[in-house]
């Protein structure tokens, strides 16, 4: 990553946000959905899919024929790529002063579809264990037909931001005393207990579910 | 809502897609943070933020000086807005055959800035009931300046689909038996318990915040 861009400059509430590799790597790292806008002939649009990451590169995985997929072979894709994590409803005696703590981090640049099968191949393994820490190794292995069924786009993490707020309510001197209800509760994307399928035939909890349990505990 | 346009047709997975006024406004309910998609000088952009419903309307808000609703006064912006709620992790045998449970909410249109001032006060009022309902009455009440310092758009949900998977992983039959453990981890934004600031004075908590839990119980 370098330097900020002119577009990726923090416009507003800049005491909010940071250009900084490490906070912006671990806002990535804690999730596994983004939200992806691009254009379209009839508009803007705004999807959700799961990414990877393998050091400076986001990958993310599609059908060949989307419109997405398809954008990221002619010439490339531009996109920006948003990862929000929601920490905390923060409610304060005004509503003016209700507030979300949260990180985001936004993404810029053009995504281009990988072509070279190895590296399409870790990509998709990076979205796979993005979800559930290695469970691409426990899992059969993909065929060529899958492969050739997927279609992968690389993002280059060069044009990246962090917004984020946390912390209490900021209520104004004025409001102090107000007989209402001020604090934080939090919120968290939490993973709960296992449901096993019912052709289930392996007792054991995988390593893999075990990790995504442990990233996505109860608030 | 009127019949799908063209541009909201469901291409990909038609079956995992519905137009379903009542399917659709089951998801924007049961959330409060969108990501919104619009068109800047720069390349697309995509915003988290909160929003809220009153009949076919969404109503969002911001800083009046921010490109999203400086886009809005000028005749409109158009605007893909997308709520995402993810149910489960979908783990099959093979990588190819993982997936998320999740439901998708895609609102195309034009967003256009309110300038009626009860109608603004509606919608905020929705946006902040939308995160805890209730809590608009609860709170102090807004004052003129507050009012003129908050920009609000309006989207109409006139032209909106559904995508949504559910269910357990299919593994294809050729992966029968195989002795790798598949199931659903499912997974829920979820609120814990409410921390009260440090110059909280009022100890009872209000009903907005017990309906917030209960709107997001452990998954």
């Amino acid at each position: 990553m370098t330097d900020p861009s002119p577009r990726v400059q923090l416009r507003r509430h800049p005491e909010r946000g940071s250009h900084q590799r490490e906070a912006i790597l671990a806002v990535l790292d804690g999730a596994f959905v983004c939200h992806l806008a691009f254009a379209t002939e009839s508009g803007p649009a705004c999807v959700p899919t799961c990414y990877g990451r393998i050091d400076d590169v986001l990958y993310i995985h599609g059908a060949p024929a989307s419109r997405l997929m398809a954008g990221g072979r002619q010439g490339g894709l531009a996109v920006c790529l948003t990862v929000t994590q929601i920490d905390g409803v923060v409610m304060a005696r005004s509503a003016f002063h209700h507030s979300l703590n949260f990180r985001s981090v936004m993404v810029l640049g053009t995504a281009q579809a990988v072509s070279d099968p190895e590296e399409k191949t870790r990509g998709l393994a990076a979205i796979t264990d993005q979800v559930a820490p290695g469970r691409w190794d426990e899992c059969r292995p993909m065929t060529e037909a899958e492969l050739k069924a997927t279609a992968v786009l690389r993002l280059d993490l060069a044009e990246a931001s962090l917004k984020e707020r946390q912390g209490p309510p900021s209520d104004p001197a004025s409001d102090a005393g107000l007989p209402i209800w001020t604090g934080v509760v939090p919120v968290a994307l939490s993973a709960g207990a296992p449901l096993a399928a019912e052709e289930n035939a392996t007792a054991a909890l995988p390593d893999s579910v075990k990790r995504l349990r442990a990233r996505h505990p109860a608030p």
